[in-house]
């Protein structure tokens, strides 16, 4: 018997089908399961071709491994961020497909390669600085079953960069612009557009760039009102979101 | 003759059909028109049902009015936000079915009721001094031709108040949170639903809240993966990107 | 002659028992004992259960040791946190019921287990990230004679984690509530319990987190009334205040 | 039928007393009330003695009418905290008992006295301007059934004042302590006392004070083990965490 | 006899043509002139066709009144910058042919009109409520003698509208950009000109602006190489220096 | 008989000639008189010839004039600082020897002129604007003893201005520097001196000055050794420590 | 055939030189060359005597290489800022010419000496440690084609320093200030000269320096009109800068 | 002949003794002497007893080295701030009595020990981890001819072991309080004494503490009128101010 929604659950308590111990501890086992040190989240990803995902960052090698052994034992596709080649080397002991990005310093276990999206996303970067977390969007997207292009090194300073792809870019559903410094790309690229555009500022500059503050500032003040906003460095979230963005609506 | 892409015109000039004089005065009119104290962009909006929009702010009553008969020359639509009931007397002296909306101090002539999106917007607010920004985001996303719900007064301090309107939510093509304080709401919605998220910081609170600083670093340091953040009190921006995300790929 | 109040010395110089330059010394002597570079402080914490406490940051091996060999000869319980590996081995030289908790990088002597409290104490973490200074939280409270329950990794993206602990929460007499990130568990939490919550802001996340200020100001603009804060990774300041709550009133 | 928990909901639903859209309207309703602009939270509030509260900063005049008579239909004793003279005329007319305490900007309704603490509390100010925001704390906590102690202008640049007061403040259950400028008064205070401190910064000083931000930052950094603290200004949440402190455990 | 160098006061003392007491108060008198609350500063700017100026804000109108008597007496051009209606009432009843320039609240005497640049000078707006801090950029610079360009509301979320005025950019000597928001104009226009941009940030904008402190900060991490930065608002410094760079060197 | 020191009342209380309660109370009223809102601080002020000071922000007119009465009972020189006209209309009626400052917006009551310093005190400006801080300063000392010597306007961007001045400054015990924006002068002249300079930074200034922020942190950054720092506009405390400073040594 | 503007390229089509395909490709390499990580634009430093820079911070040992392959072969003069010896080894493989310059962390090459400049550039440093980021400027300028005087260790706390090197100072045709700590400096040169000041803040200095922020408020609050401000540490931008200023106007 | 003043100069140049050239040359000789990276400061410290100082931290070895030399030569007492161990072996050859004060990380050479203070100099500090900088202020104080009290570990927490330590307090002529953490511990010791009291604010702390900026905010809004401020960390600055403060007037 398969319960995955709370009415499900109500209704079958109250059809004497489940015992009221049993209708409370499927609530609680319905969300997450708990493991002592997290309680991994199943809920949403599994029937929604999401990828679940591993947020490294803090988190041991081992305690990596054991969320990891949990997820991909129900999920095809599955992501850690903010990782490093020592715990790759650990994955990879369980997992041989799973593959070692460098630049973004992500892990990515892809099985399933269904094309989720209605249209493009394009990334683009300012600089040849910002690629890493500009892959990090770049494979979260693709991992999540869309088709994306790349547009690196295009910043304002020589705007002919930027222009010389407007064709791309107006054919995308949704465009990612990661930026550092004083993080002006995503207002031009806002403009030239009529799709949601995300920014990511990146902890790219030095002196009064604050790790990354200035361009968060510029892209929150963004005279175009089609740019939202992430966290700095916060490539995965963009890759995320764009993905939702992208996905058919009430089509999955 | 209706020029209007670079590539038109290239060609208009190629083929003999235009003098470089002309070719370079196309280009420059094909995007703003020069009034002086402003270049009005007429350029996205228009075969596109995006309403005009004139930000209030900074701008006397001469400068808003004389844009506005530039715009509603043009387009059935148009937003006038961040302005006063002063505005309005003057607005309403040539366009009788204007509206003033006294919470949002927003301006809305909307003459095409065209419905454009694929599902509904939800728009929730933390609490009751949210509301005027949240409305501004609500007007914005129904002038641009959306279905929107409004959820108002559902914080996180009394979770159960945001726990039952799971429904609302989760048939929602994308959800415009408003909170001020700690902006913890759009962490929890997020959370609770498989679409995007727009969260909007507002400058309700006192003290530590610095303006809105509290909850705009708490939105974006949300740990749920599909929330990005537009400027504190920018109602406008979020329903703007809500009604893009909204909008039906490719049908336009 | 045990002289511990003030009064107590005032009546017996008066009544001369002693003469001015004692009555002078032992007031000095009341409060603490000066090792040179400390001024060990004694007069609070001996006849009341409270453990001895050193602050390990920024305190050479050589001092920590010293002066936890004048704690350690007059209290049964002594706690030394933000501390390492090299120091316990000093310590468990001279004291080798000495434990040393690696994850809240603490040690711990605890001789005296007396239950001191009214009701229990329970310590909650947003996220895995945050459970070394829920620890020291935790530590701190069970060495000051208390019933702890731990709850990890429950943070609001995913609310059903927190919500089927309620029953464990609201059996508490005090709620500690450790998260990085956006801070926003607190105010959760806070609106499901009666009781007082302690916030206990993390330095957990990256980019715009700063360090835990988007925390700390989250837990400071929380719109549940019952929550205080401390200082980010302050678990010992949390765990050490609610043992204070916790405890039985007027009966030590 | 009283429907007080969603467990007593579940066991009704199950055993056929009531239907399944009825289960779902009665957990709505269980936590609060809808009146279009705001959600009346009366859950925990009325069986606990604890004050109804309504923040009045960013309300309407009807607004906080409209919510204060849903209020006192159920609770003896209700608070409106940050509102002004204005208001209090609107409420009078309705409830001519309520009392407006000037100082501390509050209109306060008080129809049941029992005394529900097991001690006393003590609010403490460094200055006199710190008042306004202390009495707020006070009269908070004698809403909620608390005995107070006032002790106003006792900073630290003449210790001998807070020194003189050593017994009231030793006698206490638990200890608010009001302060601008430099925030020092709670260290201080901590240092004296065995019970928890709940330090209130205030935006009183000039210049590097920050509008409070510096008493803030003294307070989070306080070298006491015992002192929390709530949001500048934030003298309402002192008074009501005072009074959960200082609450009988589980006898209510 | 006119000594204006430290060299002929030392030279004219020990031939003896002026005494020590003589040569002292000269050297004192070369650069200032003092009147009480303000010594006027007449050393460098007199054989130069500079501007007198007067910073006004701050200062009240006698003071300003006195001290532009002074100036006047001297200069043939005088500016009082940061000033009201009010204090243009004062100057106009001893100096009929002042002009006052409400947008950039500028009071303007200017009887030498002679060209003094190599080149002309433009000064381009992000947008339309930026122009009175360009206004008063444009005037200062006119007032020190040189061709000015105004482009008015040309942001980069419409690049199109800075585009079409390249050809002016780059005949231009030097390029002020006035932008406030994310300030991300003076890094698109210094990537098109080979000139220096002086880019100047304004306070136009909310929320995260910060009162132009995100414009102030895109512009001093800007990834073009020839930008400098001036204060918030600060359009007068930036007409200033605009002038120095445009002058003909040692032709003087 | 007076008790004016707690060693004499305790030898008092020892030799029989007080009681316990007395010598309790004596300690208190030692050093501070309670009039209920404030605890009024004699104790160090007046066998030393320091004015008695009331800091008039944030007081009202009723709680000044309580205090002053008190003071003016004791001392023969009173300040009232930060304060405005309207309450100089009630201290005249109860003492019309006091003085109104309306530059440094203080009432001065200075009935003693001993001269109490052993030097002279000077008090410089950068700017005009500055002076009513620099006037807090200067009226302090002289009311606490001192000859001073006013320099107005003297900013580092005419550095002969302040060089001109050398001599004066020379000749001082120690020199209190006023000035906003950047804050440069205290360096210069902490270079010129070999006497403590203290430094106090205004609030003057626009855009970046952050309300003398930007002023304040160049001070605390002076490559001088002798430059020590107050808070932004606080004049009186430069003047009162001067006076400090200036004082004989050990002869009162 | 040489297409170096658009303007060519739009006759060159119209002429039916080229294909409609070749004219937008023309566009789109006239600005840059696309190297995958980078593209390099080589639109404005060719025909102009500029170096072509490479900044390298960021970047990789092989990207730099790659990039400065692609500048080597169309430019005489190439800078790479921001680097370190490794890298040096790497280039002076392809390139035995280039110099390694330790203090400034930079590598030139220099092969074309032509004089470009106007006039002097002066380098003015406030203390020893602000030398790395003077000697980066000047290596710029003198790079560029400018003559540089150096002024190191003139700090305004020893004003004699900088005032015997007036005669200098007034002799250039621009100066660069370089300072950390107060960053006084600008404002004392700007005094003493009547040509454009560049103020590079240094994050020299401990404490409330904040790694450079106090001396880049006070450069930007300069009371002296004629600075402007460059980022942090960006002597680069410095350099640059001031020999566009100093370049003959029009002759090249 | 000695011309250690511009006055002199002027006459020797006036009376025929001394040419043009060579009175120039003096006076720049007069105040410092050029070695290159660095203008040695000789003109204030060597005819008062104070010592020479190098600020050792951004110096190479070679470059102290070098600068120590030059100062040895001239003055009996020399102090090297903010250096090594390292540094010391080099200074160690060329001068074997120079001391290595590990602790305060400064270098000491003291061949001249008159002493120079009217009074005597307390330090204090309120933790044992602020004892390194409290060290730097004692040791310079020591080297300028002052006799130093020590008072270490006296924090307000434990508010009775400053109270003891009142009567060394108030026999001092200046106190120097070192603090770090809340900062509150300079405002208890001004209104113990009546004299100048020096805070310095150091970076000890955690989380909120921003490196030492709650305790220097703290310190500079200090409720006690007595107190001035330096740079976070700044024990040197402190310790030489003290001297000044100290030392007999107008009869070195």
């Amino acid at each position: 018997m398969n319960l995955d929604s709370i009415e499900e659950i109500l209704q079958a308590h109250a059809g004497g089908v489940i015992s009221i111990t049993k209708a409370t501890e499927s609530i609680k086992n319905l969300s997450y399961e708990d493991i002592g040190f997290a309680r991994v989240d199943h809920s949403r990803a599994e029937r929604q071709g999401f990828p679940e995902v591993i947020f490294g960052q803090g988190k041991t090698k081992e305690q990596i491994l054991s969320i990891f052994e949990k997820l991909v034992a129900r999920a095809p596709n599955v992501l850690i961020t903010r990782t490093n080649a020592e715990v790759f080397g650990v994955i990879r002991n369980v997992c041989t497909d799973a593959e070692w990005h460098e630049a973004a310093k992500l892990i990515c276990l892809r099985r399933d390669n269904t094309e989720l999206g209605v249209g493009e996303i394009a990334v683009v970067t300012a600089g040849t600085s910002d690629i890493p977390i500009a892959e990090e969007a770049a494979l979260t997207a693709e991992t999540m079953g869309n088709s994306v292009n790349r547009i690196w090194d295009a910043g304002v300073a020589g705007i002919h960069r930027i222009l010389s792809e407007r064709e791309i870019l107006q054919n995308s559903r949704v465009v990612i612009v990661v930026a550092g410094m004083e993080g002006a790309l995503p207002s031009v690229v806002g403009g030239l557009v009529k799709v949601p555009v995300i920014a990511v500022p990146t902890s790219i500059g030095y002196g009064a760039s604050f790790g990354g503050v200035a361009a968060l500032l510029g892209m929150l003040n963004s005279c175009a009102s089609n740019v939202t906003v992430v966290n700095i460095d916060n490539g995965f979230g963009a890759g995320f979101t764009a993905s939702l963005i992208n996905r058919k609506w009430q089509s999955e």
